[in-house]
């Protein structure tokens, strides 16, 4: 069989997999990027192994799936990036900014904290605690417009809460895997040189050389040029956080995308790359994340300890969200549904795991116990929801069935 | 410097030299797979030399972009099937099917005598014959498009013939591909038997069950369930194409397409398949063409056997497709604009040859050959086809500009 017809029954597979157990998922309630982890746990060295068959085995495929994997993770953060507006930021700004930086540094703490006492050193109880940092604007998002609850004041406060959390989550990882890398003093004020030329650079590009670019771009006659310009635009700010910022990819992608959600061709190449992403790339990333997981490396033990991360996790961002939203003036009952509605991980910590993963920075015991986590949080979250939000005595933007 | 980082780089080198190619080709009036093609050759072995520059020549990029590239062809052939309508077919049946067919079978016949008496055997010739009998639909009809006729008797013609060109081109060289790799009559029987089986179970699937599944999965609420169902139905097309069938895999996605253009839901996933494939994959094939063809090797000999090719080419399709028209009740100028219509080569041909290429029936300079044969029918098309359309006295379906 040649390499590419092994590579086309594999990625058939994978698909049908992924968006069949994607169904599922939201059959039963829970967000679809649930059933296409699961079904990556399934396919992967925990059960089935399907990319050892022997079938399989003869080509280098899996080196292509990974691939295949990582442009899904950098057109997923590309459309984290488009699809935030800066308006929804500015309206609960303050509570936001609160619920969001409380958010990531009480589960950065408490992780930092679990990783000391489970045996790990500074930079791995560090990494830790900042896989616990990261919430999911998607499934916070998906989760408030399940209840109906979206357009409303901790809905909002929510959404904002979610981009600070993203940001600062990002921002602290590329700093400290810059630190990592970097050693005496002189590296380090080179690495945040390096940092700030890149971040400059390219928020300068994307403020005045991007919107004359793309409205050239859009105005000549060749077919799909607004939408290869983007793919081109993200890899290379991709491409240039890492060798020009030191940052990691996503976090270049990221801002390509919140660049690029301000030009007027936004809406033009959105439907495309969502299609590009969504269609093809990002379910083989979701998929791969549990190719990557044996969790027959689980013992009780292991159990355990991803019972109490999770744990942590959970009362974390519960604490450190709801205070920051009560200091930001919302009230106790908004501040206990805006702190759970970020509690369930998902896209995001599971970039920050993989990196971590690959960076040497996560054991893979650590990373088979945040793909634990992943799964617990993201299916509490929504009961969770439903729960606080049944206190509504008048919810005020629809008319309630919540309860 | 990572592997994944590498295909970035080049993944984002490639894409920007395909669009700039593809754009300064429409400037010059050209189809923008001209300039994408002219893109490749520049950057293959030919000149730069990219994919073994020192810094890209450290991992296995150059073999992920040529699996891209197969991606791309079969995202290709599927828009080709899916963009078929039957009833412009049914509009001028009886002269589309003879221009169709002796626009093949003369170009065919001519090509096996060339090669022949070029001194190559029986199975080269025959397969040189193939690749001058394939057309290509998309450039004939960027042609009459920008000449204003494609709404005309010529210009459904034309597609109508173009579409009997290409069926009977793929199942020509499928036919003779199977030929090849069966021996004696028993084998050829089962050859023709899995065909069949492949061709008859793969209609009755897009006729009965493909319309029903496509049903239901549009119903389920799953985020681009119908795209990625697409995009697998295809892929399965086209491994079966090889698998059962033992015919090539473009095939099997040209039928997949045509059996999808008959679903409702066509309209929902043609966008997004011509995002992902014209805005990544196809560039990447065409350009990949060019970086497998070093024109180093065109020695003055080679140049000489291009240009016969070429004439040969050329006037194979005017006389066969011309004279079919003809029969066809066409006017003898009506005819032969038909048969001009027909002379520009494109995605076929170049798929033809590069199947040609990896069996081996087709040798790197021929293959060479075949490269500059496509520019030059490209590039004399439309002013050829200008200067026939000259001649109509009362261009009856626009107000004529075209003089």
């Amino acid at each position: 069989m040649t390499a590419f017809l092994q590579l086309a029954i594999i990625l058939a597979i994978l698909l049908l997999c992924a968006k069949a157990g994607g169904f599922l998922s939201t059959k039963l309630g829970q967000p679809s990027v649930l059933g296409e982890l699961l079904v990556g746990v399934l396919l992967g060295p925990s059960l089935i192994n399907i990319m050892h068959l022997p079938v399989f085995a003869t080509h280098e495929t899996g080196e292509f799936i990974k691939e295949f994997a990582e442009l899904g993770v950098l057109l997923l953060m590309f459309l984290a990036g488009l699809e935030l507006h800066l308006e929804d930021l500015a309206r609960n700004k303050v509570p936001s900014a609160l619920a969001g930086v409380f958010g990531v540094l009480v589960p950065v703490g408490l992780g930092y904290w679990v990783g000391i006492v489970l045996g790990y050193d500074n930079p791995h109880s560090i990494f830790l605690g900042l896989t616990l940092g990261a919430t999911s604007v998607s499934i916070s998002a998906q989760t408030l417009m399940e209840l109906k609850v979206l357009r409303s004041r901790v809905g909002f406060g929510l959404l904002g809460a979610a981009v600070f959390d993203d940001i600062l989550v990002i921002l602290l990882l590329s700093i400290f895997l810059a630190l990592q890398n970097g050693g005496n003093a002189i590296e380090i004020v080179l690495v945040v040189v390096k940092m700030i030329a890149f971040l400059g650079g390219s928020v300068a590009f994307g403020l005045w050389g991007l919107p004359w670019l793309t409205k050239k771009v859009s105005r000549i006659q060749i077919s799909y040029g607004s939408l290869t310009l983007a793919i081109i635009i993200m890899l290379i700010f991709g491409i240039a956080a890492e060798l020009v910022g030191g940052m990691a990819a996503i976090t270049g992608t990221f801002l390509a995308g919140l660049m690029y959600s301000r030009t007027k061709q936004k809406s033009e190449i959105e439907s495309g790359i969502k299609s590009i992403a969504y269609g093809l790339f990002v379910p083989i990333f979701f998929v791969n994340i549990g190719l990557t997981v044996n969790i027959r490396e689980l013992d009780s033990s292991a159990i355990l300890v991803t019972l109490a991360i999770s744990l942590v996790a959970i009362l974390g961002k519960i604490i450190g969200s709801g205070l920051g939203a009560r200091a930001g003036k919302f009230t106790w009952l908004e501040s206990l549904q805006l702190g759970i509605g970020m509690v369930s991980r998902g896209e995001v910590g599971l970039i920050v795991a993989s990196v971590g993963l690959q960076s040497g920075l996560l054991s893979t015991e650590l990373f088979a116990n945040i793909i634990g986590l992943v799964l617990i949080t993201t299916l509490i979250t929504p009961p969770m929801l439903r729960a606080a939000f049944a206190y509504n005595k008048k919810p005020t933007p629809v008319v309630g069935t919540n309860a």
